[in-house]
């Protein structure tokens, strides 16, 4: 098959996008794409930026037919650690019906589904059915600090009607997902500091105060005891979950069982009076992903350390303001510090929450579709993770974002033996070719 | 000044005991002082064990003469940082009336203060007024793993009424300074197990207990908002501060003022109705010496760790006993755990606190060797931290131990710049003189 045999060119460029050394790699993999769209006829541009090129590839416009931005990205994850994949990170391998290596799902398979079903219909058609503007970047996976301003810079020629992703989940093999919904986000760091230096605890032990306690203090009094964010004025404004959403998501099996196996956790936990479903989707959370302070190796020191420091994310629904919910957790660690302690707070990236209506033409559209490729019910779902580029084509380019992602929850993406179902590629030609003739009605 | 040539000597042994590339300077070092209790006319033995050598020497015991067993160590915290020396760390400098060198205060200055003040009146009277046994080691910087199974060994050799160390510290320069208390220890170490993976935050935030979070709040609980240990149970059988010792440290000075300097702390904090300076002594404490989980680099990485550590260690005071503390404290994390994470808990060290009446005859004598050595008034204190030989002696030889250290508190024991005002070592040539003088009378 042409298409597979692309798809395992394409995987063969190691572009891991963070690591220096793998710079030339993710200009290959650019260049390949260039002259693969070329070769489909495409007018093809790779754009330069600080970072990693930008390509943009569009067939003829015409006037009166829908324009469709289609996003992807060809750079990869690290593959570390090396030694737990079975094949080679970057020798493509088929086994099982599946494609295995590094950016198979993330993003290589769907952006190549997405290319193939293009090149099937130019081949029978000659033409596709609306006006598509392709747009591949190389830094999604190190937060694509070059995109919001190339989308600024070029906002004419970038002007859609809607923009359409591969690069979300499916809630389980061979059930068309849409994505209706991303979580936000809102990150800080609070370091505490107290004394000038290590203190012997012995000697100083009941006199200062502990810079780790201080922070594991601030920590603990993020949520309340039965997981409820505590901070007030958190939940203000929070939409509340529509009863069709429930009542869609309930159908959707049982999500604690395989959340449970998916994570290895002993037991789920999390805010009272919802589903685990509708905690990760619809329900905005507070996180420590980092604390740090005092003896990190083996055994005992008995120091008072003369810092410390929490890491913490927020998931923010709509209708959170990230710069709110920031000025609020800040309010709050500063309210729960002690004399004797000195509290340093670093505001870092934000992004808003995305919810669009799935009941809107694009919407409608998007759900024929995934209907037509995978039979049976559309699953409507949000997902908890957030895809900044989604708020920024809203924002500089004033569109929905329609996310029809072909990831299973078995696909490794961002670890060891990534894989790729060849049956979930071939879904992906098909629904490309749905795609675009349900959006040009 | 041949005393004074003679510690410079034993400076410039670099008998750092953690290091085994200066495991032969420990041992040279030992040999050097070996030659030199000899040429003093005493019996010497230098005693193998799986570590460094321990030194064994003795006069010519009489009986009906008191006993007294004098500790130290010859062994030396490393030097490093080395950039932050202002002059060579295993070069003994003479500047500003003091000298620099790693091991000058802790313990080769008090030690060999000790030698020759042994040495004088050896060379004056022929013959001590004590039967002096003479016990060095070569590990008590890395926690003396082997002197309590040598004491244990060697019980009938070392058999005494007293021992004496100079190990500790003074108030104040020229203030004699007798501390007949020390914090006891107790040490665990709580890991906080939940998912089998670290998580995406966004993903799975919500649905699971975050091992960070646990283990913050776990640390959190260990005391309540204004400093007090929350443990129940933790305070039973305390015993109380007696009044003369309250007024005795009142008259101490300004040691707010001195812990707030020495610390760089912005302000003091503590458990209330106590000065600073009772609640290092003689209250206990809980410290989280370390703590950590999830992303320690910069900036942010949205995880949820699958794992977290919080390092604790009590210091505990009369009549705590060490192993009830931890059961208390292990029962006490195990009531805040909540679903969905696994607590496992690692018992480290224990060590009994210590307290001897400083009224008792054997405390008169080092309070009169005091008095006539500095003049003034003897500072009558405890010392907030542990020091387990001193339950070693207690335990295994049965007696008590006379702490009469030299420390100032800018003698940088343990940290770049190390040094020993000559005038202390001075006075404690004079301060052995007259306490074997003391304790023969």
């Amino acid at each position: 098959m042409p298409a597979l045999d692309d798809l395992l060119t394409c995987l063969r460029f190691p572009s891991v996008s963070t690591d220096p050394k793998h710079q030339p790699d993710v200009r290959a993999c650019a260049a390949w794409l260039v002259e693969k769209l070329r070769g489909m006829g495409l007018t093809v541009e790779l754009h330069e930026t600080p970072g990693h090129p930008v390509i943009v590839a569009k067939n003829a416009h015409q006037p009166g037919r829908r324009t469709v931005l289609l996003y992807g990205h060809y750079d990869v994850q690290p593959p570390e650690p090396l030694n737990e994949w079975r094949s080679p990170a970057f020798e493509p391998t088929i086994r099982d019906a599946r494609v295995w290596c590094r950016g198979a799902t993330d993003n290589k398979g769907q952006l190549m589904a997405h290319i193939s079903g293009i090149a099937e219909t130019l081949a029978q058609h000659g033409d596709l059915p609306v006006n598509l503007t392709i747009l591949f970047e190389g830094e999604e996976e190190i937060g694509s600090p070059n995109l919001k301003p190339f989308l600024e810079a070029h906002r004419e020629e970038l002007a859609c009607d809607v923009v359409a992703i591969s690069d979300t989940g499916m809630v389980a093999p061979g059930v068309g997902t849409f994505t209706y919904g991303l979580r936000g986000i809102a990150c800080l760091e609070a370091r505490v500091h107290g004394p000038a230096i290590d203190l012997h605890s012995g000697i100083f032990g009941g006199a200062v105060a502990n810079p780790a306690t201080v922070a594991a203090r601030l920590a603990a009094s993020l949520h309340d005891a039965e997981g409820r964010v505590a901070i007030p004025g958190f939940y203000d404004g929070v939409r509340d979950l529509q009863d069709w959403e429930r009542a869609a998501w309930a159908e959707l099996g049982d999500g604690e069982a395989e959340t449970l196996e998916l994570t290895g956790s002993p037991a789920l936990f999390g805010e009272p009076g919802y589903t685990e479903r509708e905690r990760r989707w619809a329900r905005p959370t507070a996180e420590v992903n980092g604390i740090g302070g005092g003896w990190q190796g083996a055994g005992s020191k008995t120091v008072i350390p003369r810092e410390a420091f929490v890491k913490i994310s927020f998931r923010l629904v709509p209708d959170q303001d990230p710069a709110r919910i920031l000025d609020l957790a800040e309010a709050h660690l500063r309210a729960h510090m002690p004399a004797g302690a000195r509290l340093e707070v670093h505001r870092g990236h934000t992004g808003q929450a995305y919810l669009m209506d799935p009941g809107s033409p694009f919407g409608q559209a998007a759900r024929r579709a995934l209907e037509k490729t995978f039979g049976g019910q559309v699953a409507l779902i949000r997902e908890g993770g957030s895809i900044p580029i989604v708020q920024a084509f809203k924002d500089v380019l004033g569109v929905d974002t329609l996310l029809l992602g072909l990831a299973l929850p078995d696909c490794q993406a961002h670890a060891p033996n990534e894989n790729f179902p060849i049956a979930s590629f071939e879904a992906g030609i098909r629904l490309n070719q749905e795609l675009l003739r349900a959006l040009a009605a």
